[in-house]
């Protein structure tokens, strides 16, 4: 089984890395990580993840998972990428994506009259490529699997692994990352976050900048 | 705030980004990717991360993160890290490990009398360093703070964003990585998971193999 994901700078680690930790649990499986040319990519905070495989190189992977992250923006205008993405998509197995990179599936064809998520923040471009944005963790239209935001690719991983391998292999999977999630507050989703915290992410991030501490400026109000 | 996560080849990759996904979040803190050399470090299965920052520039951040995985092994009879940590840990405001990073804490003298956890696969290993192994996901003694296995250094990132930067970051952290998880299976912890799974993963883990695909040998029976 030949998987690959696809690296960029501006991306979100964990978008990458979650269905990565997933998917590698199978024996037999071979996860590459991937991009226009082989190096370091980096996200905006101080991490450099490796592509070590040309996309030329790999036309035909059984499954594709494509994250997301503001570097996507730059990605949305590369036609090595989308290409790429589409006519890999001719022959997988499995499309998927995690977070924003639902966009880049987007701007290759793939989503016109599916059902797909992405991050909540950018649930509304959806509809720009055609598709039918779902308020769900992880969606599947066909062989199109897209996950919500960042850390939803460990469901959409796990999802994964449960369709390829089947239900015990993911399970195992599941045991062995030790997947028993606590999340310490209730904040995880818009729809569950109080109001006002949703409203400074939006505005923090509509200005590209991070949440202050809190007692620092912009922090406890919106 | 200088925060310092520990690379080495071997690394549980997801050990390392979950803490960093929630880290980074927190406008003016500075993640930084260490090891005894600048350079790629590499997982097992295909993923290299970028150490950018060697041991000896940076002697006292102020948060240490640990990751685990199984080249912790060779790093336990590493003085260049177990050296680092315990100096480290002398001036940190948190010392935290993920997985079974708590190993190399142990192995650096700071689990000695303290309550810790790790990878429910290695917990009995803790009482070789005069630990007290607890059966939890995210573990405080002190300035120590310890996580169970792989996707608990997501629980522990968030936890210790509260515990530096106050609950509203910490949740504005939570709510911007769309953390709220909905596990495919009940099968991420071994107290939940049935006796059979847990006996298939303890066996393949301990023969140095992954579980298969469910229609491969060793997938179906422990």
């Amino acid at each position: 089984m030949q998987i690959a994901i696809l690296l960029f700078d501006g991306i979100t680690a964990l978008d990458a890395i979650g269905p990565y930790e997933a998917l590698w649990r199978v024996e037999g499986y071979q996860v590459e990580f991937v991009a226009p040319e082989v190096g370091l990519k980096r996200t905006r905070h101080g991490l450099g993840l490796q592509a070590e495989r040309a996309l030329a190189e790999l036309p035909a992977p059984e499954v594709i998972v494509i994250p997301g992250g503001a570097g996507v923006e730059a990605q949305l205008g590369d036609p090595r990428v989308t290409d790429w993405i589409r006519r890999a998509h001719q022959t997988t197995r499995w499309t998927t994506s995690v977070c924003t990179g639902a966009l880049l599936l987007g701007a290759a064809g793939i989503l016109e009259g599916r059902r797909a998520t992405t991050h909540w923040l950018s649930h509304a471009r959806l509809a720009d490529y055609g598709a039918e944005p779902v308020g769900a963790r992880v969606v599947e239209d066909g062989k199109v699997m897209t996950a919500a935001g960042v850390s939803a690719g460990i469901d959409l991983g796990l999802t994964l692994v449960s369709r390829l391998a089947g239900p015990r292999a993911a399970q195992a999977a599941q045991l062995s990352m030790e997947y028993d999630p606590e999340p310490p507050f209730g904040t995880g989703s818009p729809r569950r976050a109080p109001r006002e915290l949703v409203a400074l992410v939006r505005a923090r991030a509509a200005a590209g900048q991070r949440p202050a501490p809190d007692d620092g400026d912009g922090a406890v109000s919106a």
